[in-house]
């Protein structure tokens, strides 16, 4: 049997999808699954909603609560947290770092875009200045300015469009999505389980 | 050790609440907890995030998830369910009854909301209609007509608009919600779990 596959679509700058991005390798592992890594921008897609930024900065309870409830996970999780300042961040240049990475057949893609999460979410650094990326980039043994010089390139700019089109005409309205061979489509860090339960079945 | 309390803050007319309805007396009795059914009206409070029904109407990526997801879920959990027509219904009169039987100290109030929840998504029958309700309540051997008149009466309209009015006040923007007795709060069916632990922490 071919091993099952499950696509993880996410916005860099999601906080729920930083959740998810510590989680899946391992969840993964145990389910027998591949990842593939989708970033996308959720700005178009909620634009096309009518919403100019995050619903957490326009619904203020929303809001509070999910920096509450994203406290609780992350300690229950072990995983460090920091609320990163301005919310939500500029995620376009990292999206094109990891799309011209896997674009390139880079092995470095998942790493960075762990590193990417933790950074900002972890640690609370802006992941919309190239040199965070680019420090980031170099821990990981890559040339950043190689790197970085790609993703500025159009066939770069071009993918990216692509794939969040692609993300909206699938169905994904927000982030983390995940998505198996089949179409079904998960919503949310708390369905990474059962997505992987629907792929490998 | 006093018994811990679970406030449950639902919508009759919410998807995620029958999920939690149907789960929260079993869950809460495994928790060692007492759980009080708190029915308000989403309306108001959707109405000032400048939402005119359900956003699961309006974003029609969102709502076609949701009914997808509402079908895996009540498969996984072997419940029933109907998408029931009109959605979202209006649950105005349900929660009347259920407020004016508890502030009337009520055996059937539980009941009731569970019975109300099942007819609904479990049965497809619409809970806007008063035969629907007083049928629900002649099975639980409760006087319908007194049970009508008594929600129907000013005491009774005035205290679900205090009820939804609280909601608001207590961060509420979704339902299911979970309030423990330190006022933290837990928002939609999946928290259901988490929230009973921090109730008896």
């Amino acid at each position: 049997m071919p091993r099952p596959v499950l696509d993880f679509w996410f916005d860099f700058a999601s906080t729920y999808s930083y959740l998810a991005a510590m989680r899946i390798s391992g969840a993964a592992r145990q389910a027998g699954a591949e990842v593939r890594w989708k970033p996308f921008l959720l700005g178009p897609i909620f634009k096309a909603q009518g919403w100019d930024t995050s619903p957490f900065s326009i619904y203020e309870a929303k809001g509070r609560y999910m920096w509450r409830d994203m406290e609780r996970q992350t300690e229950a999780l072990g995983m460090p947290f920091r609320r990163p300042e301005p919310f939500p961040q500029n995620s376009l240049l990292a999206a094109r770092l990891a799309l011209a990475g896997a674009a390139a057949g880079a092995p470095w893609v998942a790493d960075f875009c762990i590193a990417v999460f933790r950074a900002q979410f972890g640690e609370g650094r802006r992941i919309d200045d190239p040199s965070t990326l680019s420090a980031l980039l170099t821990g990981l043994n890559v040339d950043a300015a190689t790197a970085l010089a790609a993703a500025a390139s159009d066939a770069s700019k071009a993918r990216l469009r692509v794939q969040t089109e692609q993300a909206s005409q699938l169905g994904i309205f927000g982030a983390p999505s995940f998505i198996a061979a089949d179409g079904e489509l998960f919503w949310g860090n708390d369905r990474l389980e059962a997505a992987l339960v629907w792929a490998a079945r």
